[in-house]
């Protein structure tokens, strides 16, 4: 068995905070036997995010390092090219905005410009412009040992967080081997994976030898978003749908699902999973860790 | 016990019809043994929403029942009014696309004009007008019988349905009393609400006298489309966010969460809850119907 005991906390770089103030409430209701309950809910709060003077959107979030989420969910739209050049990112919490500013006006801008002119809205076209990042990308041939997909797996569900807490919650984690280092949790199932994209674009940390984990669905955003990043292996406790994995074959991504105690299924890049572990030797989840149904 | 032995499909209006064509696909991958595994694996399409001439979004969506995710969703974001006149609504297989077509120029799109003047785009202007439409609303006030709340629960994880074949897929249930009427799945969580908004907004059906039952969680957006749909009741196997409580507290909403087997947990409009039913006597969920992080 090489699974830690417990783990130590100090392994990463960030890790769930629970004693920061202001992402749960306590909350009063009935329980199934009329008797009153005390329940931690996790907060949701809107986070409306500019790139310039232009709002791009409104997403309902946690509430934890804005900053990140700003940057991510641009870079990870293809809103923020790689080498763009940000000069500002400016949170203004009483009236929940992010401002991230760039040096010039960026070649999204310009897009958006251009598709307003036309059709007076640009929201359709987001999807296409993540899709067009794909194009030509291939993510470099990493190799994964199952002990390390064991480790990981044990490891973050062992740590405490929100979702442990107070449920309602979705978890990613950056991972560079068995070692998970940057731990994001997030009301908003993209948000999570946003966040951790906006740590990587702000201290310029490349994805080719990352692993991501997430309790998330592995569905075509996803998996687009995983190789936007440069990470070559998304693990997930979660099932897969059809989209997701043809995305995940096309550009070389390896894609394990449904990772829970000894089991998981790997659906593209099966060539390059090292077989270092009998699952027999893997011990099962401890109850209080199994997650259901964050939804 | 007052609970059904088994579920009669045949109650339903609309119940998950495993047997249409598309909705699934099998794919092969390896398991943890290194043994190859044949999976069922949900579809994923775009399906791109446009209200007349202009182009609304692209949901990913399962691809059943196209015309009505499109009038749901563009009802639930306030972007058709209740008393709306849609004189067509064309679904273009080929191409992903529907297009809702109303009798005149909608208030929506003459908002979305004069913001696009403005910033260029209205992307951010959603949430608000959400938001707005829950002004001066109030619920009717149903009351709800814990027996109704153990039926439903039970009936609908007992039906055969996309997530126990396929998993990965969240589910949401039009109720009244104890009956599950129309039930819809879709891998974004949010779809399967629309698509029931739509059947309510095509058929002219109320909201009143029903029960909105989901697997998803129950966050503001969830609870916001809820009432905007005028349905009293809310009820899922999830958990809560406290902005989801806070909303439902002040349109007057009750909100049960945490629902599997004998538990759950009320946390808005506790009074109109009738126990008529002893917790103890209610038998917990067969271990196949369980779900587990669905995400």
């Amino acid at each position: 068995m090489q699974l830690a005991q417990h783990t130590n906390v100090a392994d990463f770089l960030i890790a769930p905070d629970l004693d920061r103030p202001g992402l749960t409430r306590r909350l009063t209701g009935l329980d199934q036997n009329g008797q009153p309950q005390d329940l931690s809910v996790v907060e949701e709060r809107p986070l409306t995010i500019f790139l310039n003077s232009r709002e791009i959107v409104t997403a309902m979030t946690i509430g934890d390092y804005p900053e990140y989420l700003a940057l991510g969910f641009l870079r990870n739209q293809g809103m923020l090219a790689a080498d763009e050049q940000v000069t500002q990112v400016d949170y203004e919490e009483d009236i929940d905005t992010v401002v991230v500013r760039t040096a010039t006006e960026t070649s999204f801008e310009d897009k958006l410009q251009k598709k307003t002119r036309t059709s007076g809205c640009a929201v359709g076209t987001v999807f296409g412009d993540m899709m067009e990042g794909l194009e030509g990308l291939t993510l470099p041939d990493a190799p994964v040992r199952t002990s390390w997909l064991y480790d990981l797996s044990a490891r973050i569900n062992r740590t405490p967080s929100l979702y442990l807490e107070a449920g309602a919650i979705h978890g990613t984690v950056l991972c560079q081997e068995n070692r998970p280092l940057i731990y994001m949790e997030d009301v908003g199932r993209h948000n999570a994976v946003d966040k951790i994209a906006g740590w990587m674009f702000h201290h310029g940390e490349t994805g080719g030898d990352k692993i991501l984990y997430t309790t998330g669905r592995l569905t075509s955003e996803m998996v687009i978003k995983t190789a936007l990043m440069g990470v070559p292996t998304l693990v997930s406790r979660s099932g897969f749908t059809a989209w997701g994995v043809e995305i995940a074959r096309d550009v070389g991504l390896t894609l394990i699902g449904r990772m829970r105690g000894q089991r998981f299924v790997c659906l593209a890049g099966e060539d390059r999973l090292a077989w270092d572990t009998d699952p027999a030797s893997v011990s099962d989840e401890p109850r209080k860790s199994r997650r259901k149904s964050a939804g």
